[in-house]
């Protein structure tokens, strides 16, 4: 009973993500869902993202947070477009409340639109939202074992952000073994090792990131 | 409709969780919830937890993982008995799984039974099982703001325990400002600052537990 109740949940839920994804293609905004467990570095990196891409491309930004606009007010500063969607509770945003957001964008105006999901490394990853790609963290100070007990998200997600690295002295936590267990779980997964705080490694990502802005621009 | 259903499987929930409770009363074990993020330390807790309270005190240990026996291996190697769950996806334990496990227990013989929760900081704090405290780990690196964003599980548990607090030097987080902000959420809140790695503070956490299988005892 509790079962199939989910599975309608979910199910009205990709029809309304089909129905973004074909508004998101006319208008050609690449947008990405970015997931991860609570603190494991979501905010810093967006605010990276945007300073390395804002002369680029128009981005903006929707912040998912069951509570509070503490991160949106954060991602404003930057001076891109950031819209807050409170959840009220609820572990990770889906289809409608995305749409909810529409009346707020110019979407021809839009190259880039980042959506930070709600800290979960769950729930977030069964909803989708009309996304062209999932993009995950991982911090180091999460612990190496995660790819082996949260394994739907490594499945789901395009990329792996090995997030914190600056820590890895510190910290007993094996970068090959998150590598290894997440490619068997994943053999697509594009893994990144970066670090929010020195910005170390942050180009591979910007690279990967703009190299979908332009391919969807052009398609 | 969909929060009517989440309602009522809320309700029939806490009927299962008041059951499993009257259970555990009669015959006295204490039972204690942990719930954090992914990788705040659950785990490594719980066994520093067994090896200064197993002389004194029959513990045995319910693992709660999405998928695999990892914790459970680790726990098991410690000489208590561990019992796993596998959620098969679901994000948290609720009280009929708890009720599953009765069968694989002599309750006759234990004073504490220690359920470890699915990682995640959202999901976990609404479904009761019949616990008598809850407890919650929030670690150095999620940062201080997760009481603002997170409210509910602070809001729902009994202690708080600050860990990874080795990590302080590596780390702009505020200890001051988790315990303030948490407080505000939850003034009767008993906060410890522990490091699971160098056992650091964990006499404070050993010593509230006691006072707490003391007093289930003698009830």
């Amino acid at each position: 009973m509790k079962v199939s109740v989910v599975k309608n949940i979910l199910e009205a839920n990709d029809r309304i993500a089909d129905l973004n994804k074909k508004i998101f293609d006319e208008k050609g905004v690449l947008v990405i869902n970015i997931m991860s467990s609570p603190g494991a570095g979501k905010t810093t990196l967006i605010e990276s993202t945007i300073k390395a891409l804002k002369n680029e491309y128009k981005i903006a930004v929707i912040e998912g947070d069951i509570q509070s606009t503490y991160d949106a007010d954060k991602i404003a500063a930057t001076g891109v477009q950031a819209v807050q969607i409170n959840t009220g509770g609820a572990c990770h945003i889906d289809g409608n409340m995305i749409r909810e957001t529409f009346d707020q964008f110019n979407f021809n105006e839009i190259d880039l639109l980042i959506v930070e999901n709600v800290g979960n490394l769950v729930c977030p990853a069964e909803f989708q939202m009309g996304e062209d790609y999932k993009v995950m963290l991982l911090s180091i100070p999460e612990g190496d074992d995660k790819p082996l007990k949260y394994p739907l998200m490594f499945h789901e997600s395009s990329v792996l952000l090995i997030n914190k690295i600056d820590l890895l002295p510190y910290i007993d936590c094996s970068v090959e073994k998150i590598r290894s267990e997440s490619s068997k779980i994943n053999p697509n997964l594009n893994i990144f090792e970066v670090s929010g705080k020195t910005q170390q490694g942050l180009e591979n990502w910007i690279n990967w990131l703009r190299g979908k802005i332009i391919a969807k621009n052009d398609a």
